[in-house]
């Protein structure tokens, strides 16, 4: 195992190289079948027939390296991760996942096992380009439509146009999707967030994805002349919406494992002379338990309407977006978990709060997740990073995840 | 005095024929020295002349009318308020104490005073063109300096310039001052609130104008990721403003008198899905007795500071403006509550929340200020008003009080 030290090097030093394809020269910014992309794919095809692969790119723009088992009939797990970055990104977020999956194959050394292994790089999840993401996953689970194929990007491309410009054809797109051998899937990223940190933890087994609700709240009062109206006569939209946000935070701490955030506050008129008359605020509200998670919204939607009646307020919510919770298949996820007890690393399960490709591919088979440290929490940002011990002890658990599998099929 | 309810109706239709003059059609804005201040000029001018009083323009553009006294030699009595507007205002904000002031000189009828009344249209106090305020009142008690005459306004014009620019003669300015002959200055003003409507009282006799601080106000903690920062490991900049803007409006509610403000509140980076890094705010705070005021805003900085630090996140405080607050004369006020009283009405002392040329006056001569009921509390719109019936008790008050004062000097 003296191997694993080096490759995790090299693991770092790819994703770093991969970095450089940017639109933006000193910054990466990656977007969906944007021109550096094809660096990315020239550069992972090669290190993919490194590793005794076979690689090719599909027709939505998704990297495919196949490292075949020893029967052509065998089934396929996947291992995959996405290619493109949000604006000004790091060098880790998605693509790590990727190259950890091409490390694992080389890692293998030319031995064959009973399962394909077919390394996965998402052309897209982030939503940048069309603002809506996952394009590269929902492709390879056949959930894609015309309605996602004719979205329009800033300069008025559809996704179509954005596939046969790059070169690809997209008639051929139904070919993208995962075929019956599929096995399971396999998806390495960093937590983007500070729970391992705090624990002071590599590795986090991945339960669930939580699900997640976003609302616009408006609170609407009476917009006045601070200096001439009391306290006592005063329909104060800032004050109430204050007391509520309180509120929101109570409710959040009180529940275990939920978070609510209310990420934006808009005051109207928003003069320091004047008493504010409108505020417009966001909730974001995420758990790992729908019923939970649907809960603690009509408590907080009890809460702002208490507040605004006592305070001679309106309030009113709009529903942005709601997404069920999705749950990492059990069985592959105890695999995972005695991989990373038997690599000598403690195993904490945690809930992912932040949307994966490994949540749009569980609608097709069963699907498990295993995260890095965040040094410092930071992700989608160039001081976004990677510890090389951590890499390592992602490498180590890779690999006997691999072996685990490759016992329960004997 | 059959007379009052006429020319009460009277003083509404001028004050409503002077909203007319306006540098933007279909509203009322108009700022210090503009062309349809002109008009105003023309129009009061004639209103004065035909009153019996001697009308004239100063060098700062301030509109001067004298109603003689029996005597030349006899002290003089000042009546006034503002002629500019904010943008898109009301009907009567100022402009109402100067048409009032003509009505009185005309309520007279010919009749002469021991004391000269003098009725002065300020040309500035809303500080709209300069960003600076009460240069008509300021030149009119001789506290004018070449800093403010050397102000720029949006165009680049000087304070000077525009004096010239006018047609007035900006060497003159030493004339504006008023004279050693100052006995009192008077103000009638629309209370701009909702306090006597709350009442259910026409008139309040404003016993002090109060002081005021204004800050700027930063709470500065970590922006992060909504969906995979647990509420623990957060340190939410808006949460913690919220908490202390509660703090805000306890404080202020259980201080008779005070008014305590948050009227601007800005998040970054103010994205749904993004815990606030950084909210700037503004805090305005205002009492009649400055000490009070003093040891709110010292318990304030305490709450927030206790605030930031229980979260983990630092406030940072900038001060923007300090005014002490300024007491009317008591024996003249004293002499203008026995004047609402013997008019029949309900004597109410209150303090002005927002300030006022008498504010400025006051330093040089006893100043007495009588509000007017705001229905709605409204004021700086269009839907701003004054009912009849209190323009009618404004008079009444009125002719009383210089009634009283001619009595008081026999």
């Amino acid at each position: 195992m003296d191997r694993f030290p080096v490759v995790a090097r090299e693991v770092i030093a790819r994703c770093q190289s991969l970095a450089e394809c940017t639109e933006e020269s000193g910054f990466t910014t990656r977007p969906f079948l944007s021109e550096p992309m094809r660096e990315v794919h020239t550069r992972l095809r090669d290190w993919m027939e490194q590793a005794g692969m076979t690689a090719s790119i599909d027709a939505v723009g998704n990297v495919r390296g196949c490292y075949a088992a020893r029967q052509p009939s065998a089934p396929r797990l996947f291992i995959g991760s996405h290619l493109d970055t949000v604006p000004r990104a790091g060098a880790y977020d998605g693509i790590l996942g990727v190259v950890l999956g091409v490390a694992l194959a080389d890692l293998l050394n030319g031995r064959r096992l009973k399962f394909h292994i077919e390394v996965v790089g998402f052309s897209e999840e982030e939503g940048l380009r069309f603002g809506v993401p996952f394009i590269g996953s929902r492709t390879f689970i056949g959930d894609i439509d015309d309605e996602l194929l004719g979205r329009r990007d800033a300069k008025g491309m559809t996704v179509t146009d954005a596939i046969r410009a790059f070169g690809l054809d997209p008639s051929r797109i139904g070919d993208a999707q995962a075929g019956n051998d599929a096995l399971a899937y396999f998806e390495f990223h960093i937590e983007q967030g500070p729970v391992l940190e705090a624990l002071g933890l590599p590795l986090g087994v991945v339960e669930g994805i939580a699900g997640q609700s976003r609302f616009s709240v408006v609170f609407e009062g009476q917009a006045n002349h601070a200096g001439t109206t009391p306290m006592h006569l005063r329909r104060d939209a800032l004050v109430g919406a204050a007391e509520w946000i309180g509120a929101v935070e109570k409710e959040a701490r009180s529940t275990s494992g939920l978070v609510a955030t209310v990420g934006r506050l808009e005051v109207e008129p928003g003069a320091g002379n004047v008493i504010p008359g409108v505020v417009r605020t966001t909730l974001d509200v995420r758990h790992a338990d729908d019923a939970i998670r649907t809960a603690a919204i009509q408590r907080l939607h009890h809460h702002a309407g208490d507040i605004a009646a006592r305070r001679g307020l309106s309030v009113s919510w709009k529903h942005l977006l709601d997404q069920a919770s999705v749950t990492m298949d059990a069985s592959f996820s105890r695999l995972l978990e005695h991989a990373v007890d038997a690599s000598g690393y403690t195993v904490h399960r945690m809930t992912s709060g932040a949307g994966h490709d490994a949540m749009i591919v569980a609608r097709r088979m069963p699907a498990v997740m295993l995260f890095l440290r965040s040094p410092g929490g930071i992700s989608h940002h160039s001081r976004e990073t990677v510890l090389p011990e951590d890499v390592e002890a992602a490498l180590v658990t890779g690999m006997r995840f691999l072996e685990a599998m490759e016992a329960r099929h004997d």
